[in-house]
């Protein structure tokens, strides 16, 4: 192994040696910008990680603890410290405390839910007792109700289709469903949608705990009386505040009665772990459930509906309560008004320690190497916002409140948004505007892996090939679940989501064994993959704030969204193969011949056929803008005088703005964004082209060309828009 | 549903009324064979078949038991009182009894496996104690071992390729397997052969245990203390007496020494229950298993080696026991010399009500039916030959010393073999020569479906249809696995399989729990699908007997038997491109890069490539044989004289025979057909064109392209004896 890794690390020479081009650069910046970013690197101390990581993960600091404000404080005090502008600006946003929960098995057995995890050996911080959160939704409805149980597997919409093939109804009843398979929120909208009165929702061994590897103590994932907390509020809708919606939830704001809080859940939800769980499922009898629904508990797993009944009762102190957003400033040199902006949130459900202490240490060590050179007078050429953001865990909420309340100069002088998280060990996750793909790309090829000596780069194209993939660097498309949503979906603003991940599995996710010590054993034990992550974003941070053209790249993009109307066209065509074989079936009778007769089993009816839909005005329209990008793409930039590159950032700085509509999605106006919004079923799973792939997949054929036109207006615009740029650069 | 099926009744009726041609038939005889075969299907009685099931499985009747051979006697009776000639043919081969059996965990902590299944409440058959046979695999050697445990997934080749890859060695260990995924036999072979010393296989609830559905008594499925008995010799290379390999087992046959027999295993192997899977598995430590391999029981499963480790003693009385056939014969009344036979084994491993009583009782009933209609005058015209086998779950014995011992004769006079075994409740599942694929379709669509009143042809292709299929009845390939495979592997005799399935799900295979009761409750309550069995079985063998011409088919032969040729051409080639890319990612290092470097890996090396092979024999001689094909088929055989058909029908029983090859297999001479054959690594499971197929996989170019050689001569020699009769014929 050892030849290798020389030999791999003489590649490794080379390849970065022969590097002589940074796009957004101009040649003569290109050395000064790689020595920068190399003085840059060499600051980076993960002692800092692991010291910072202690501190703020010692205590339980969900919003409005006393304990997360003084992070908050300590937080705005390292960034002074290290020579920033650090402020903090503090909404009062809706947050609901459980003040009550019960669950109970009531027939045909009894027993009566623990709702509790268990301290473990070796590990103190779980035994803080009441000092931790109790396990729960945050933004279920209150509630007292009693039914009968219905298994739901995942509880996401093809699993109601084969509750509806197998002609079981939830109407009335209390699901219960595991955790995984989509965002947890989508778990009680669709129950609700369903008729529903109460929602259970447990992490099934198989998904992450024994069925995944060894449980905590001796191993990372989750032991049986683990529970994973979680917001339910309907962020699809709109994240942030619930009484706020699309304005900021200060002092004085005007707010929603809690009633017509629209993204507060219809039925009460709460989470279990499996010990609480196992005795629920074996209650239930009736059909046994398909294959792919079984998980781990050594059952044979029912859908029931009943015998087993449950009650549920839910109380929660509806208050408002302080976020604390820390907001540090290094002023430009050059472009003060132009500002790169990075982010991670601080609160955590309980300590926290990976999420979001390991990604908020990288942000702070990154800031904090950053300020050195610039007390060095290494300062950047445009504005680094640094954000530490509060309430994130159970909405959003710091970070939307903060983009709502400065919405319109976000627009005008933000370069781009850079999104940090949980951080693990293995290999580069990056997402975001495919705009900024080939300068990720770039960076990412000069960041080295601390395990394996190659660049991080390298190393993600290794496992993308293993896995079956091709040898691209690509970004993924941006969902929810983290705070870039306010500034993409709802601003937008170019963003970008960073970490490293899939070699650190773990259950502990927003369970109270989310700890520093389960972090050293079973994560990034020496926050090298911590310094990874502090380099690979703060290269970004650096190139954006110094580049003499905004190093946007919309060949890539157009290739990436030409995919996704590909995928579209595909899937419809799919659809209608499916529907018409479906009605050829069902004219066979051949589903009623293949049915068991002695079981349950609803005779399915024909569908609606699936029409074809003109996508022609997109696909026109892609061909246009492929022309107008050639020529954007082909211009020399770096002979274009100071003035005339200047212009020509103000104007790539609304870049993403074009690809908004003010009007936003259907039935979701705070989602602007054309390209990428969460699933309206899929809660953080992305929809790319949503107004048209999400009116598809609804069958919304009306929908579908309305938004298909109202897509192409904003390709139109988009065109409009590159070629204006064009002109004024010939 | 009601209107429903009156429709479906008269759609049935019509197709049947519209029916004026019967493959084999001269228009004159047609309706007389129909009207036969209705007075056939109108004699079943289900009342039969329930009272001959609880009096053949009222005690457990293995090889070698005196329940066993009064059973025989009875049915030898039985056939007597239905007019036919019935003997019993006795053969005396080596059955081996376990008289000790020890498996403990000796550490890290202490476990003695308790071997045994228990009593439940409502099945007086399961608590027959000491009469129950003890739980083990038949012809295991004896042994005496302790060693650190490995745990192999099922212990099939993939599993040992990511043990290898994993860097885990076997070598020195016993390892632990799950049931299923090959046959049983496969996994101490594999064990033995990758230098394991003891082989344990246990039955995961995932497979057929609670993960399937509930477990016996209160549902069908394997209860923790369930253990699965079975052979385990090593049929792939020759089934039958371990001791007379290709001969008879007759009283004063040589025999080899037991030490010489090559089919019994090389290693001891022992079947267990989960319950006592559970502390052995749970002891493990080393490497997670990956998740593929994970089954049911509510641990992390854990590859070891060790620390786990385990003790297995065997020690079995190796003794000749009598293996009783029952033959019954009802001498045709035009051609006494062309046979027409059925088969079903008596033995079970215990009380055996599925597994075989309730093919056997559906084959006796058939048999009546067709000896009542014999005596009443409606003679077959060809000789019937019903046969209950003995010892066939030991390893096919009782058929195979049969067929070996009548071999030249069985060649000259038997048209076809039809094989049944356990039945159940659901879809036909039809397999065998393809010669006979469409005479089997015309039967399978007048019998009638006792669930949904359609034909069993029309529900079994609606089952296809849903499950993804198209709209045609096939046969599928005959492996091995019951009693047709001395008939058409050894012998060339064309044969079939038939049996229903798909609604009778169950984990009482091979266990104490293959009761009376458990069959009335849970796979064909009333007997329904046993008549349906005799009637589809008894009208294939009607057809066969009283045809004008044997009623083969060579065109659905020939298009099978090319998509066997397209399946091997395209598989080799899907493995030549997985070693290019295989062999890429080694140059690129990507595999390396791509690992956890804190977990076991061993680096892959370069894979030696996958040359092109020479097919065009193949090809080129599948055209000659098509167009051969065609003028036979287009030959109006109705016209011929009597005498001509006679010829014709002597010819036509060589048909099968021709595709065989006298050297055999390489490796296993006893297996001669070059069409179908057991996998030499499945066990059961069949491998197609068996010469070419299995050299490539075993990566043999140099054998492949010699057994392209040889299936060339066997289809040229094939060709030569079509093109015979077609000038026979002219």
């Amino acid at each position: 192994m050892k030849q290798l890794l020389t030999s791999l690390l003489l590649l490794s020479f080379f390849t970065s040696f022969s590097q002589n081009s940074i796009i957004g650069f101009s040649p003569d910046n290109v050395n000064k910008e790689l020595e920068l970013e190399k003085a840059f690197e060499a600051k980076l101390n993960p002692t800092n990680l692991d010291q910072w990581m202690q501190k703020m993960s010692a205590e339980p600091h969900w919003v409005g603890t006393k304990f997360g404000e003084e992070n908050a404080k300590w937080i705005q005090s390292q960034f002074k410290s290290w020579g920033y502008d650090a402020k903090i600006e503090t909404y009062h946003i809706l947050f609901p405390y459980p003040t009550e929960r019960v669950l109970e098995l009531t027939g045909p057995t009894k027993y009566t839910a623990k709702l509790t995890a268990v301290p473990v050996e070796g590990d103190p911080f779980t035994a803080q007792g009441d000092a931790l959160l109790p396990s729960y939704n945050a933004f279920s409805t209150d509630g007292d109700v009693e039914a009968e149980l219905v298994f739901v597997n995942y509880g996401i919409p093809k699993d109601y289709e084969e509750l509806e093939k197998l002609g079981i109804s939830v109407k009335g009843k209390i699901v219960i469903a595991k955790y995984q398979g989509s965002w947890r929120g989508i778990k009680p909208k669709l129950a609700a949608k369903n008729g529903a009165i109460g929602c259970i929702i447990y992490s099934d061994p198989e998904d992450d705990g024994y069925g995944q590897g060894d449980v905590y103590p001796e191993g990372a994932f989750k032991n049986k009386t683990g529970v994973q907390r979680g917001s339910v509020m309907d962020m699809p809708t709109y994240p942030g505040d619930v009484l706020t919606p699309g304005y900021a939830a200060t002092k004085d704001a005007k707010r929603l009665d809690r009633k017509d809080a629209p993204t507060i859940t219809k039925i009460p939800v709460l989470p279990i772990s499996y010990e609480d769980a196992l005795p629920l499922l074996s209650a239930l009898e009736g059909t046994v459930a398909p294959e792919s629904w079984r998980g781990g508990l050594p059952i044979t797993y029912h859908i029931g509906p009943g015998p087993a009944k449950v009650h549920l009762k839910l109380v929660f102190d509806w208050k408002l309560v302080p976020a604390h957003n820390v907001i540090a400033t290094l002023k430009g040199s050059e472009f003060p008004d132009q500002w790169v902006m990075r982010g991670n949130h601080h609160d955590a459900w309980v300590h926290g320690a990976n999420d979001p202490i390991s990604g908020m240490v990288a942000l702070m060590e990154e800031a904090r190497a950053i300020g050195e050179l610039a007390k060095k007078g290494q300062k950047p050429k445009r504005t680094l916002v640094y954000c530490a953001w509060d309430a994130e865990e159970p909405g959003l909420i710091g970070s939307t409140e903060w983009v709502e309340d400065h919405k319109k100069e976000l627009q005008d002088k933000v370069v781009a948004y850079i999104n940090t998280d949980g951080n693990g060990r293995g290999f580069l996750g990056a997402g975001g505007s495919h705009s900024l793909q080939a300068m990720v790309s770039e960076v990412a090829g000069t960041v080295t892996d601390p395990q394996t000596k190659v660049s991080v780069k390298e190393r993600k194209i290794a496992a993308n090939m293993v896995n079956g993939g091709d040898d691209s660097f690509e970004l993924y498309a941006l969902g929810s679940g983290s705070d870039y949503t306010p500034f993409i979906q709802h601003a937008g603003i170019a963003a970008l989501n960073l970490g490293f991940g899939g070699e650190n599995d773990g259950g502990e996710y927003h369970t109270i064994y989310d700890t520093y010590p389960h972090y050293k054993r079973f994560k990034d034990p020496n926050f090298d993959y911590g310094v990874a992550l502090a380099n690979t974003a703060g290269r970004i941070t650096l190139r954006l704030a110094n580049a003499d053209v905004i190093p946007l790249n919309f060949t890539q993009w157009h290739a990436t969204v030409s995919t996704y109307l590909g995928e579209i066209i595909d899937e419809t065509d799919t659809m209608r193969k499916g529907v018409e074989n479906h009605n050829k079936l069902v004219s066979q009778n051949a589903y009623v011949l293949a049915a068991d007769p002695t079981k349950e089993y609803k005779k399915p009816i024909k569908k609606s056929i699936v029409p074809f839909i003109d996508f022609s005005p997109l696909q026109n329209e892609l061909v246009t803008l492929k022309e107008t990008i050639t020529v954007f793409q082909e211009m020399n930039t770096s002979k274009l005088s100071k003035d005339a590159k200047n212009e020509l950032n103000k104007k790539l700085i609304q870049a993403e703005h074009m690809l908004t509509s003010e009007k936003g999605l259907p039935r979701r106006p705070w989602f602007k964004h054309q390209i990428y919004a969460p699933g309206f079923y899929t809660g953080y799973g992305v929809k790319t082209l949503p107004g048209v792939r999400e009116a598809i997949e609804q069958k919304n054929w009306k929908e579908a060309q309305e938004q298909i036109e109202i897509l192409t207006k904003t390709f139109k615009n988009f065109n409009a828009f590159l070629q204006d740029m064009n002109v004024n650069l010939k």
